[in-house]
């Protein structure tokens, strides 16, 4: 239906959006503000037209889509307050001390934007990880242009969104070539965008091996620019000896609803569950495979999407000395995730590498270690993860510092007693993880942080006060927080 | 004189490593800004020996060696200081809202830090960008082991060092593998200290040959790791018409020193000066040449950078259409480095990369641009810098923004009417810059906030408050500054 962007048009979308950077990063942080609140009221603006739309581009159903939009407008409203009070500048200032021996120059630091960044939006989440969602709303807070490529699995949904972006930045008057849209099914469009000169950086959610592809084609440019691929997660959950023991069947429930949660289809659903042997453990699946036989199965994303879960699944459940231990007792169709649930023992675990991938969808494969010294075994050999969540009573945590330390080294978000399925929208969040997980575990996708992706310091030797930017000056006439002589504050100097 | 360390020996100081890495994180920041104080301590009491031994290794005068591990001492301790303090953690907590739907839970998130950190350090500062210089004290201060490999033209001068950081590691009653030292000149060495599984970053302060090849290697990896390799850069400095005018002469007496410092060996030095066609100019060139010709030639680090500095210095004044404006008056032995400066017109230079490369010593290039507009073509076509300076009035700077704006765009640090060398240890110094200068603009090696380049964030989600790390907990005991609820504040909740 769209025809891939070719070469030489995206040659010029670029050379628009490096004319358009020179003029947007000079734009103040008010200003960038309110181009992303223009482009959250235009969002709202597409009323059900978008809804639909990506109804059946994704199958996702009326209500989810509904929420994720109004998260998408929350990102970008919430980032617009974050870009304004400057938190994120760093603004460092220190002053000079003449008499010094050599004396100290005057040096003031802050953030400044990187250049174009090139996003590539998710299949699993249309509005909140897609065309106008945290990559796009972090980057234009950051002072960047976005060329967003739009996912193949909902070219119209993105088309949409890519209108009401434009529609935003006419009236509030930002510089041609802020933001672009590409089509492109032929792997050649991503590489011409990750690879042109005046791409600074990349947003991408997805699988490993498009986001292994990006991070390579980056770093071997002329000039490497950074990629902050979030590529899949299983997720491991471990299940504390005592918090078992009391909480088994409780734990069963929880966890049927969040393995299934919109068919698996979250890149923080919990793929992996570890136990040690014992007769809670037993109920424990008894209990997650009764449940899990309740579940009716929803459709995939797409057909792509269901396939590659009955196949990864089928590959998982065909390794020797797994399990089955339950699927939904209602037989799928072609285009739906059938929940599933498999087992088995920590020893067999650890030597077959296929049982650590994430198989996207509704499986998870329990883990029955044979002690805690084995569960710590399987800690230490888990890739990096976005989550990791123990189920424990604070006797188990305080008992197994070992375990806990090792849970914690290999994640991004670290949960106690809850489910990892639900990424809130906060400072605090952390959505990133050591490699595998992500191909830069120092910054986040999510919350006001994810700005700091696309920028970077620039320090100020020697200005006059009339010179340096406002963010900078002695009066801080937008009031923002600085570290002035190492300490914060956010008065005048 | 040291055997290079063979791979089962790097190996075993790995495993050593990765062990001390979980006890050493665990430390309270008073722990280790003891033993970062106990290292700046065991330095001062080298004494002597210490200085002696630098000075026959790289034939830096005494007073520069003294100066530099002064410098060494104040990182040491100033980076203690900041890594008690906190602020570097960037702690982050979100209360949680249980009647929001779906509820809000409680989300806390601080830096923690990667693991063991190999470090590289550099010939032309055997103290402060050395065996324990600013990446081996953030490192530590970020709660990483620290692997060094000796520089092999200082290893002796290094080898006094790590046993005085041994020392320290001792006397603080540091876990054992939390520093290790390793000699080798073959390429082996590094390539097995990059691709270890254990290492998960490295810092390097060298040539770009060297930092590119640790960059591959790091990204090549299973697990790609960051590399923070500082690569060198030509720091060109603008000369705008009005400040030419009315200072000629001083600008000359000030950049004869600044490009003759050190014999011209730190990674600071001015290596190119663009003005434009004038008898302004000419004035300068011709200052700048006589005040060039009275300085005397310095012995260089070590005959391998005598020779490459007189080779590419040789490279360049062979080039088309560039010509020998003046050298030192005083002959040069094989081991020194003749301050000399050269000249080129703009189109030449903007036509030939070879006048775009670093000369590693007491050589610069004075380019005569046309006018204007081809000033700004030559700051559009530089590659990335750590220093760019400008040279000029107010109405300089108020009447050529788009100038102004490209020389800002491809630097770490913007200097006005100063030089470029000297390098300020404080929270606001920004010692990066874009590719090619280092192989990540997000970061500085010096001051502070070097320490963020070896920790990540993680997000602890539903920790009841006994559980957390002091850092977050509600009653806040260690009082560093947070941001509670969006909030900056350094008070209990």
């Amino acid at each position: 239906m769209y025809k891939d962007t070719t070469i030489e048009e995206i040659n010029s979308v670029m050379e628009q959006a490096w004319k358009a950077f020179h003029l947007y990063r000079k734009l103040s942080l008010k200003q960038r503000a309110g181009f992303m609140r223009a482009i959250a009221f235009e969002l709202e603006e597409c009323g059900d037209t978008l809804i639909q739309t990506a109804m059946q581009e994704t199958n996702l159903p009326e209500a989810r889509l509904r929420g994720e939009r109004a998260r998408t407008i929350y990102q970008l409203d919430s980032y617009a307050l974050a870009c304004e009070k400057g938190d994120w500048l760093e603004a460092r200032i220190d002053t000079a001390i003449p008499d010094k021996n050599p004396p100290k120059p005057d040096i003031r630091k802050m953030l400044v934007p990187l250049g174009p960044v090139v996003v590539f939006g998710a299949s699993n989440f249309p509005f909140a990880y897609s065309t106008a969602g945290g990559d796009t709303a972090s980057a234009f807070a950051a002072g960047c242009p976005v060329i967003v490529k739009a996912h193949p699995a909902h070219p119209q949904t993105s088309q949409i969104v890519a209108d009401a972006i434009l529609n935003a930045a006419v009236k509030s008057k930002m510089p041609d070539g802020i933001f672009a849209h590409i089509h492109g099914i032929a792997n050649e469009v991503g590489k011409a965008l990750v690879t042109h000169t005046y791409t600074k950086a990349v947003g991408f959610t997805g699988s490993y091996a498009g986001g292994k592809q990006l991070f390579d084609w980056a770093n071997q440019r002329k000039e490497p620019i950074p990629v902050f691929a979030e590529m899949g997660s299983v997720n491991p959950v471990f299940l504390l000896p005592e918090k078992l023991q009391s909480s088994a069947d409780e734990i069963a429930t929880m966890y049927a609803g969040s393995i299934t949660l919109g068919v698996g289809q979250f890149c923080t659903n919990p793929g992996l569950i570890i136990g040690i042997e014992s007769k809670a453990l037993q109920t424990f699946i008894h209990d997650l495979g009764k449940a899990i036989q309740q579940i009716v199965p929803g459709t995939m994303l797409h057909p792509g999407i269901a396939n590659a879960f009955a196949a990864k699944k089928e590959e998982s459940l065909l390794q020797p000395d797994v399990h089955l231990v339950a699927e939904s007792a209602i037989a799928p169709t072609e285009k739906q995730g059938q929940p599933t649930i498999a087992t088995v023992d920590g020893r067999t675990f650890l030597s077959n590498p296929v049982l650590h991938k994430e198989v996207f969808g509704p499986y998870s494969l329990v883990v029955r270690c044979a002690d805690m010294e084995e569960m710590i075994e399987v800690a230490k050999h888990l890739e990096g993860q976005l989550t990791s969540t123990i189920m424990a009573t604070t006797a188990d945590i305080n008992n197994n510092d070992e375990l806990v330390e090792a849970v914690k080294n290999i994640c991004g978000r670290f949960i106690l007693n809850s489910v990892p399925t639900g990424v809130e929208v906060c400072l605090s969040m952390h959505h990133g993880g050591p490699f595998p997980a992500t191909t830069d575990a120092r910054f986040t996708s999510v919350g006001a942080d994810a700005i700091k992706r696309f920028a970077r310091p620039i320090a100020f030797q020697n200005w006059p006060d009339e010179l340096l930017p406002d963010e900078l000056k002695n009066a801080n006439p937008i009031g923002i927080w600085r570290m002035v002589n190492t300490e914060p504050g956010n008065t005048a100097l």
